[in-house]
């Protein structure tokens, strides 16, 4: 099955110990569909300015995205500006022009209607409940936000949660939107919210996964240099959702193997800037990741 | 085999958002051998002093941990004070006295000597390597430290890091003594200073064991009630050392399942303040939780 990912494309400024990267092409729905094209067609949603490069078009064609729902319109392109210091664990964000993305209201296809996977990453929740209520029968459905509408938006949020399959969110975010510190409780509440899976983001420290039919963790797959991670937990849903979409089964089984296959996409994501090493993977590259990553963690 | 542990006997004043106790038995020796005991006899060499409460030597007797290289000396007992807030993640130290701990000098019985399993837990590097020059044939030998001596006695530790097959840090002392942020690169440039294996533990994200032979990992069992962290580290290296002691095969199958055992037992530990919850446990409560520990990582 395709999967329809709504989100940003944006030009992303990233600074890190490691070097510079200008107005590279990135954005959450861009990082989602490098990891999902891996396994199945993408239909990316999104809103870019008159400023978009070209070149960055050709680019998301080339990689087998279906950009017929990436509208191009009058104004700048959503850009974000930040660095990464030390652990590379925390963005400091230096700047965010939203352009475009302010009066951002995304437009489908008809055809594009009948999507079955569909994957709300991080937007405005209501441009995020709109998006879902023009699809016609959603199977299975994902949905990643933000602190900012945490705290901006919780309402639209909440009510949100009531109509996805798995709500995805990092530690800092299932923190502050469930109110729990410990992260099993934090996931527990989460899913009492509404979205009956709840997936925690731990970064270099891993995923805890949680529903109310078993729990599952893992260690991030052990990554020596971390080059850049924006983009990193966008690229994670990107694999689970690709993989799920790819078997059309929603299995326990195949549950944990598309959080294994998310884990490893997104510790190539990390190796290099933005895009860089995602959008050379093959599915071999992943395969013989995947495998290594089963015996770090075999007792 | 037995396994002969150096470290300390402590009376620690605990608070975190759970509760308070007041001088409860802990020390590193005391935690690790609460796990070991487990699975085999732990000779414990420490020093107390002579206000240490007679209870707590039945206790530790009737646990079938070998006292008689626990002496008690002129003075006071060394107590640690702390707490913990919010995520539990990070003691507050309030206290230190160290009490007889000053001037200790371990003296270990002539059959004592003949220990093949030995692990060196936290006290000052030069009281580690006096011990183990003491001993006769030394087989499989385990180091902790703590921050303060990778600063204050760097030397010390460098030289004794030659001497031994397992340094067990955590993240911030790994990174402080290898001069690497990525944990990864962390443990093997630890690995090259001499002790060829190396396991960095990350409290509630698990642990990283490097050799150059294999790398393995290990989110923390998932734990939704953190009572008191208090001595979970040498928890773990207790049921770490303690496994491979019993089987007495140094194997790779034998150090992951060593490390998950460490991992379960650490679990427990944290669910209560001191030894509340391992001084109570039985390997059938440890098996148990090993083989759900097994199902949570399965893919």
């Amino acid at each position: 099955m395709s999967i329809l990912v709504l989100g940003t494309v944006a030009l992303d400024t990233v600074k890190t110990p490691f070097g510079k990267r200008i107005e590279m092409l990135g954005g959450s729905a861009t990082h989602f569909a490098m990891a999902a094209t891996l396994f199945t067609k993408v239909d990316l949603v999104a809103v870019v300015g008159d400023d978009f490069p070209k070149i960055y078009f050709d680019f998301l064609r080339k990689k087998g995205v279906n950009i017929t729902s990436l509208h191009q319109q009058g104004g700048r392109t959503f850009r974000w500006r930040g660095e990464y210091k030390g652990d590379l664990n925390t963005a400091l964000t230096l700047e965010t022009e939203l352009g475009v993305l302010s009066f951002f209201r995304p437009k489908i296809s008809e055809c594009q209607k009948n999507s079955r996977y569909i994957f709300l990453a991080n937007v405005d929740p209501d441009i995020q409940h709109y998006l879902l209520q023009i699809i016609h029968c959603p199977y299975f459905v994902g949905l990643d936000s933000m602190n900012y509408w945490i705290h901006h938006k919780r309402k639209s949020l909440l009510k949100l949660l009531k109509k996805v399959n798995i709500f995805v969110a990092n530690e800092a975010e299932a923190r502050t939107i469930s109110g729990e510190y410990n992260l099993l409780k934090a996931a527990k509440a989460l899913s009492s919210f509404g979205s009956k899976m709840v997936m925690i983001k731990k970064g270099e420290h891993g995923v805890l996964f949680y529903c109310d039919r078993f729990i599952f963790s893992l260690p991030a797959y052990p990554v020596a240099k971390i080059v850049d991670p924006t983009g990193a937990g966008d690229t994670f849903a990107g694999g689970f959702m690709g993989y799920l979409a790819k078997t059309n089964k929603i299995t326990e089984l195949n549950i944990r193997r598309a959080i294994a296959y998310a884990c490893v996409i997104a510790s190539f994501n990390v190796e290099g800037f933005g895009l860089e090493k995602t959008s050379k993977l093959t599915l071999a590259n992943v395969n013989n990741r995947f495998r290594e990553y089963k015996k770090i963690i075999n007792f």
